[in-house]
């Protein structure tokens, strides 16, 4: 086990009903809060109303900033952070999925900003403080509203990339699994595949310092989602696996399940967010597509990691470690097609012509996160598997 | 799952060399210590001299205060209630185990309080604040260090109780597993039992709401705490294992484990704590007496539950979920007795006389925590079968 720090102050309300707390959460970061939020599914589920009900009550100004979109964008970022500016907000509230908590995360910390916020992207600057952030979760998959991570991209140039710092941690966020029951069944898989890649890039990193404690979380947590998955799949009210899997969202990229395996690397993350920042697929169905690719690249070097996971959660049997991996991959893959998730570039409506330039992009971002063994020639390989 | 607040802001220092960092930390609350300690093995194995330099280099005043316990005392944490106002110390600083830093908790809350400390832990007034807590661990078992619980035994009336407030929660908690390596074997086996008995508590509660999720991380966690018990029974150095063992330790009982499942009762923590108020028995060898015979009581209500962790943890085959738990109870038990940890009154040097006594204190907790099934009798029952 490497040495660690582990923090993770985020008050969660989880249950049935919470959200009418918001309000008085928000009331102890401020009185006027920037509502952020996506195109409208929000309204038509009712959480909106339900939200602007208990900020009012609490008797907190509301400021509008809908628009977030799925891959959210620094020109919408900026925006917001213009608006926040000139409406004087004191607290930044997201209410939706990964894409409005990141924009939040980024509009808080580039109000109170000397810098151009994309500086922080580009690890140029550090943040130094943000608005405080709340969140009301309506998707489930990124765990944005409990780490201190977003992912934003940048339209010029396509670069999908991220920041990490305790100043963008929310401080409170609420998850109401009834919340989950009107998302689609695409969605509720891509969640589902989303939350999987968070667990396995730490799984699959590092392996020197790997434990059988924090291994053993991990594919307890798989087991949870894969099972929660397939009941949502034919049940999407129900509520025991939607919380199943709204709270293994959380705690499989909380920093939990990594603490103590050294520094994470997110190779299968680094080559999809490539494919998403040119082709805008959702960022779990272009992890459904890398995924297995990935795994087999990768299992070639270590096939040890992958036999366990093989034995452990797909319960194969082969006792040769690359037969075993083999197998496992093969079964996750299955799985995903099974849930409905892409697995081939074609499936996921990118053209082999695209490889050149979406190997160029993640190249690009494999030097940013300092991902050494990924030259152009590795990930043009990796994505030739995509197949 | 049962609706929930899930909020631990304690930042964990995890690793060697971290305690070096304990003068910054505490630097960030205060200029003046109290250190609350126990009875000289912080001194022998180096931990105290660590310690007062980090403090020392942090510009940190220090007044000592040593002699906490093993089932700390109230009379002890009013004398250090008395010595911290007396000095104006503005931090306390537990350096030591779950005894020291229960005491710390105690202090904190008690110096700034208008009413008697011992009225938190009767639940007659609500803590409102605390000194900042800091901790440094020695013993790692009651996950202290990361939740906002203490125990304190009252010699009048010898009431073994406990408080639970945020208010308490440690700011910051440094945890290096090299300091567990002159940790005799006793107390190894005694703390493992404790990490156990606090996941089983959770368990086997309320079984109604009980979730695949909070299961198989109970059972993750389970098999890693046994199999580096295992280990450090052989090697008492082997990092990895007291690594594990120390961070085990915490995630088994900060509030993760039971998030979503309601409220936990803890009956054979009620049961122990009344053996260790009347017999000054370590509380993990007082655990091993007493959850053998309670798991043997209450699988006779509900085998289901039992039979899941005799299957999970034990591999037992049986199908009938009578048997299986039965097998199951007996594979624990028989754990205990190959860590070198009391099975029955007899090996903890408890006479059978002494039932009816701690039969009455038990049931006396047993009102205080609101656990109505637990009449004297039924106590008495439970004990009986502790042979």
């Amino acid at each position: 086990m490497q040495n660690f720090i582990f923090e993770n102050p985020t008050r969660i309300l989880f249950g049935k009903g919470q959200i009418k707390r918001i309000g008085t959460e928000a009331r102890r970061y401020g009185t006027k809060v920037l509502l952020v939020c996506g195109s409208g599914s929000i309204k038509r589920n009712g959480v909106y109303n339900q939200v602007m009900a208990s900020l009012g009550e609490a008797g907190i100004a509301v400021v509008d900033f809908p628009g977030a979109r799925s891959n959210p964008v620094l020109s919408h970022v900026r925006m917001g952070i213009d608006l926040a500016r000139q409406e004087g907000t004191d607290v930044v509230l997201a209410v939706g999925g990964g894409s409005v908590i990141d924009t939040a995360k980024a509009i808080a910390a580039g109000v109170p900003a000397e810098c151009d916020v994309w500086d922080f992207f580009l690890r140029k600057s550090a943040i130094k403080r943000a608005l405080p952030i709340l969140t009301v979760v309506t998707v489930s998959a990124s765990a944005s509203e409990m780490n201190p991570a977003a992912v934003i991209t940048n339209e010029d140039g396509a670069r999908k990339y991220s920041i990490r710092d305790m100043a963008v941690q929310p401080k409170v966020s609420v998850l109401d699994p009834t919340v989950l029951f009107s998302l689609d069944k695409a969605y509720s898989a891509y969640s589902a595949v989303d939350i999987i890649a968070h667990m396995l890039e730490g799984y699959f990193t590092n392996t020197a310092t790997a434990s059988d404690l924090q291994d053993g979380m991990v594919e307890a947590l798989m087991h949870s989602v894969m099972e929660s998955t397939g009941t949502i799949l034919r049940e999407p009210e129900n509520y025991e696996a939607r919380a199943t899997l709204m709270w293994s969202a959380v705690l499989g990229f909380n920093g939990l399940t990594t603490a103590g395996m050294g520094i994470v690397g997110f190779p299968m993350h680094m080559v999809e967010h490539a494919l998403s920042a040119l082709y805008d697929i959702a960022h779990g169905a272009g992890l459904s597509i890398v995924m297995p690719a990935w795994m087999t690249w990768a299992a070639r070097r270590n096939p040890a990691r992958f036999a366990r996971l093989a034995r452990r959660v797909f319960h194969v049997e082969a006792t040769d470690d690359a037969e075993a991996a083999r197998e496992g991959i093969e079964s996750l893959r299955k799985w995903f097609v099974a849930i409905g998730s892409p697995v081939t570039l074609a499936e996921g409506k990118i053209p082999e012509g695209g490889i050149d330039a979406i190997a160029e992009n993640a190249f690009a971002l494999a030097q940013v996160w300092g991902l050494k063994e990924y030259s152009k020639e590795v990930i043009t390989e990796i994505l030739s598997m995509c197949r």
